[in-house]
């Protein structure tokens, strides 16, 4: 069922249809994140809009609220949302790590206390699986646990814990139209994640994340890491760059040959009012907006570019109206969907790689990090 | 330019069509109100879905933030907003009495203090109209005094003041493709509403609005007033009902001959998470709704209706995501619109009189009033 074809390649770099359930996925593939079963402020229309063709949705949030057995009662994720493309959930244990209040971890799982109400819920291997089964996204994650890049000594517990998770998570998979990807950790110490790549590739799932990376580490080894794990990789299923990235991050994520990626920053920025924009990211509250008769950028093809000036957003943002975060959420998209087609185009005409140069250059000014970029995931 | 051409009629109930130069306006119309250059969490192209097809604007709020001038040099509101079908915006009268901090009245004009900042400013029947012309509605009004309907003395002070304003509102319009509409007041005073329709409609402007109502008075003193001065005016103007309103309204309004309706309801229902239902007005973060499988209205064509569950409403609202009131905003306005489509084919095919007491009681629960139902307007 989850096949991967690879349909053109530039050194490490590739473009691929990956076969879903609800349709085929081109990569190298940017997914919107819908953390509560909505990507903020936009609808399912806007989405098709900016060509938008995978969405993540988070197990621990939706597990939450309104709960996975009333979400599966109402007919799958897909139906509840009103999304009909391909969807993909996470395992729930990065948000346990880094929304739950009081947590403890023991080899069997994890007991926690909501991050809403404070009430105790535990997830186990078995557990996640069974609420992702319940959502029923084409793309499922096993529990894994994500250490802090800085403590190297827990780098290995946390992976040896993540590897017998893996195994258990696919034991407990009963449902066959779900495509459960292993996941990579080993924080950045090059040993354990050649040897968590390697041990996670012998599952034979039909892709594979790796985990435990844009949580605090530098660039370098984000880098790094990446040089040593894709490469241990089979060739013929998609990799999955759990929780990144900024424009940069997509372009050397797809240079080494990374498939899949999600962020929330385009509308995390979007409600801080910022936007990616060609001198730079701008914060369209600022003042010398007030006037400013042009798109936010004049080469985007997105609605609120093709529609509205930056004296416009300005105006909505200082009156507090919400529709300028719906404008700007539409068009931060549909920036990293259109770095992806453009990418997908280079790797497939073989001009890729000898323009990653360029591409970093175009998108320098973007990838500076401020108040809204931070990593929550 | 302005022509009213009544195509239908239905004792005092008529349809018809008023030229603009955005467009013909198919009455009897029900117009969204966008108070900040806005209709509240939609875009353009959610209003031209759900067929709105008049945009009311509110001159107050628009000159205060972010500036008539402003608009102006963005190329008016129909270039700064989107909106290239009919808009009209109101004198800015109504704000400064019911929502300006201090404000002190003379013959002259009003000063009085922002909402906002409480800096000063002062608004005469010429101001009004210059702001107006600098925003550039194809419908357009005089700046009139709306006064308690409760103050029966004082409502003939402010009908007079409204009668010396309407003839400086119309001295002082300069722009031909604006149709400027005079205002009827008089409170709830027969005698003084029957003085102020011949009064209004000596002017032949080419509209006449009906202020003052929906600001306190009992439903009987609404349609008693309307009874009074649908009758005065000239048949071949259309008429406009100010600020009004709900279902009921509507259709009571339609009965007595008005043309044109605006309000603010559908969308502040929307922000309380009411929507129009068949079962009357649902408020759906109530917990009755978490299962509940059916959309808002199974009768609706709106986007709302054909694509999300009650249950994923609430989910929504209980999880505090904003794309909750966008879907009601979408459904609460299409069920008015609808209701006067459904209105203009009853008058086109000579029903709607006998079918008067059926539409009322298919909407009587929803006529009941709510926190959210207060006309600030």
């Amino acid at each position: 069922m989850f096949e991967f074809q690879i349909t053109s390649k530039n050194n490490r770099a590739r473009t691929g249809i990956f076969t879903t359930p609800h349709g085929d996925l081109v990569t190298p593939v940017f997914a919107p994140v819908g953390t509560q079963a909505t990507v903020k402020t936009l609808t399912p229309e806007h989405l098709k809009e900016i060509n938008a063709t995978l969405v993540l949705s988070n197990t621990y949030h939706l597990y939450l609220r309104p709960g996975d057995e009333l979400v599966r009662d109402m007919g799958g994720l897909h139906k509840f949302m009103g999304w009909h493309r391909p969807m993909l959930t996470d395992s729930g244990g990065f948000q346990v790590f880094s929304l739950a209040q009081t947590r403890k971890i023991d080899d069997d799982g994890v007991t926690f206390k909501s991050h809403i109400d404070g009430s105790t819920h535990r997830f186990t291997p078995e557990k996640s699986i069974a609420i992702q089964e319940n959502l029923g996204a084409d793309i499922i994650m096993a529990f894994d646990e994500c250490s802090d890049p800085n403590d190297h000594a827990y780098s290995r517990i946390a992976m040896e814990r993540t590897h017998r998770w893996a195994e258990r998570s696919l034991k407990a998979q009963t449902r066959r139209d779900q495509a459960l990807f292993a996941i990579v950790q080993g924080g950045v110490n090059p040993d354990l994640r050649a040897k968590s790549a390697q041990f996670i590739a012998s599952f034979g799932t039909p892709g594979i994340a790796i985990g435990g990376l844009s949580v605090g580490e530098t660039k370098e080894e984000m880098h790094a890491t990446l040089d040593v794990v894709t490469p241990l990789l089979p060739e013929d299923k998609p990799r999955y760059l759990m929780g990144v990235g900024t424009p940069e991050d997509l372009i050397n994520g797809v240079a080494r040959g990374v498939d899949i990626f999600d962020c929330v920053l385009p509308t995390r920025l979007a409600r801080h009012h910022s936007a990616f924009a060609p001198e730079g990211r701008l914060n369209l509250m600022n003042a010398a907006f007030a006037r400013d008769a042009r798109p936010i950028d004049e080469t985007c093809d997105c609605y609120t570019c093709r529609t509205f000036t930056r004296a416009y957003i300005r105006h909505l943002i200082v009156a507090k109206e919400l529709l300028a975060g719906t404008l700007l959420s539409i068009h931060n998209l549909r920036a990293l969907i259109r770095l992806m087609e453009q990418i997908r185009g280079y790797i497939a005409d073989g001009t890729f790689e000898s323009r990653v140069p360029e591409l970093l250059n175009q998108w320098a000014n973007n990838a500076k990090r401020n108040a809204a970029d931070q990593h929550k995931k």
